[in-house]
């Protein structure tokens, strides 16, 4: 069994230039869940001021909660938190889920958060306190950004990522580590040579990794993960949130093709890849966008 | 080094609705070659009547022959041939690389071209006999269809497509077997179990592996097959060929996602994957179509 982490209503739709209706975000939610799905990031405690797509994420968050509180096992949701005051209001919102954002790169940190990591990491570990203060039995998961190569700095030493995972792991003792390939870059070799640096100082089983498909290369890793004994990955399904260069250039991993490949490779995911196929259909009509996931063209023709 | 045997011009053109040009299938296979590509297959003499966009391959020859006979180390070009009328054809051309083509399963065979695998493995040494007394220093390569699944049978044991390997390299001894997943199912495991069927019988330096894309698996299959020692890849520039459901869907694994993934994991291709990234456009533009490769689509943004 591998755990996916659907990360597509709020790392697929932050940076879309169309706005998405509550009502359309909530129609796509419940359709990954009934897909099968039940781990899924639904938005971001950012300032609307800065990502006015994701300004409605409490609202999600009542709606959610409220649709899903009569089921014993409940799906679990969980929300960016980038500083104090976006977890005052995750808190107020009743989330017990959050994820944090750091990077393996001080030039992707200041230039996306105008701090360097080791910054990032202060307020990260505010934030989590906080967080535990208030819910004890909650989950904080950290993204590493940048875990290979930096769109502005180049290359990132595996022991840089390793050295920021180390700290995440000992000094903030977070629940979870999403390793991200943010441009699409890697190989499975530097995800060997990168396992090798962290598996030195988090367990294997609180990794998960965040692959980019920008250059048709993301299953390969997962494979070769996979090979590792890793068992969790974030996807967004319909491939959305990929543009980083051009319409048609993939960006996140799509979740049709991670789980066409795992279910075909005879992990279980839990996930119907029919239903899925179809889950974000509306939003990508919504965008104006055509499906950026192989599995999913597949899936649907088929 | 990794051989790269692109068959963007003939498997990645024959079933297009729209016809391309002589002319710019030349400039195609030009831009190929200053790319760094070596090995190319440029059509198929399967009757006109068939096929009828493959139908200028003697010309094809004609102007490329011409064209690269200066050079000293020319570049490998070579055909489909589909029977003795065909080789007839070739040969008069001077082409000394022919490709036949047969498959694992009976199911396909019979449906492309009319004959059990037995029956096609018939002509096929008939026509590798009577082209190695014209050319004893000539090249055959053998294409095996749906080595993994059939479109018409479903899954194909590994010991089905095995069998055909070995009478290939035992009866007929050809020179190199092409295993192609023709409908772009398999996943790495299953290249892993098929390598241990095909071992047993072939070497594999004589094996290449023709991946299809359509569910997003290709480059982790590659990754595999070089992981157990394979140096031999087909691939279509641009994805050429590749809508066996739906526009968008993937087909054949795009020439620029695997020199991507090859050059990145440190093994030489000789290929230079800007000028690679653009060589596809003026045939992908007289077909109307959007690149269908992700590292394409990223090194023409970069």
């Amino acid at each position: 069994m591998v755990r996916i982490v659907e990360v597509g209503p709020r790392d697929g739709l932050q940076n879309e230039a169309v706005p998405v209706s509550t009502e359309l975000k909530l129609q796509f939610i419940r359709a990954l869940v009934e897909a099968g799905l039940n781990e899924i990031e639904v938005g971001s405690f950012v300032s609307p001021k800065w990502v006015p797509q994701l300004a409605d994420t409490a609202e999600l968050f009542a709606a959610l909660v409220q649709a899903t509180s009569h089921k014993p096992q409940a799906t679990s949701y969980s929300a960016l938190v980038p500083n104090m005051k976006g977890l005052e209001r995750a808190l107020e919102c009743g989330v017990n889920r959050i994820a944090l954002f750091t990077a393996a790169s001080d030039a992707f940190t200041q230039k996306n958060i105008n701090m360097t990591v080791a910054e990032s990491l202060v307020v990260f570990a505010q934030v989590t306190d906080a967080f535990r203060a208030e819910r004890p039995d909650g989950h904080v998961r950290a993204y590493v950004s940048t875990a290979f190569e930096c769109p502005y700095a180049g290359k990132i030493e595996p022991a840089a990522t390793a050295k920021v995972a180390r700290i995440l792991e000992d000094d903030i003792a977070v629940d979870e580590i999403s390793l991200g390939d943010t441009i699409g870059v890697a190989v499975p070799k530097e995800v060997e040579t990168l396992h090798e640096h962290v598996a030195l100082y988090v367990p294997q089983s609180k990794i998960a990794w965040h692959f980019h498909d920008t250059r048709g290369t993301a299953i390969a890793n997962v494979a070769k993960a996979v090979e590792l004994d890793y068992r969790a990955f974030d996807s967004s399904a319909g491939g959305l949130g990929g543009c980083p260069y051009a319409p048609g250039a993939g960006g996140n991993l799509a979740t049709e093709d991670l789980v066409y490949f795992l279910e075909r490779s005879g992990i279980e995911t839990g996930v119907n890849l029919e239903k899925l196929a179809r889950a974000s259909l509306p939003v990508l009509a919504a965008l104006g966008r055509a499906p950026d996931s192989r599995a999913q063209v597949a899936a649907l023709a088929g």
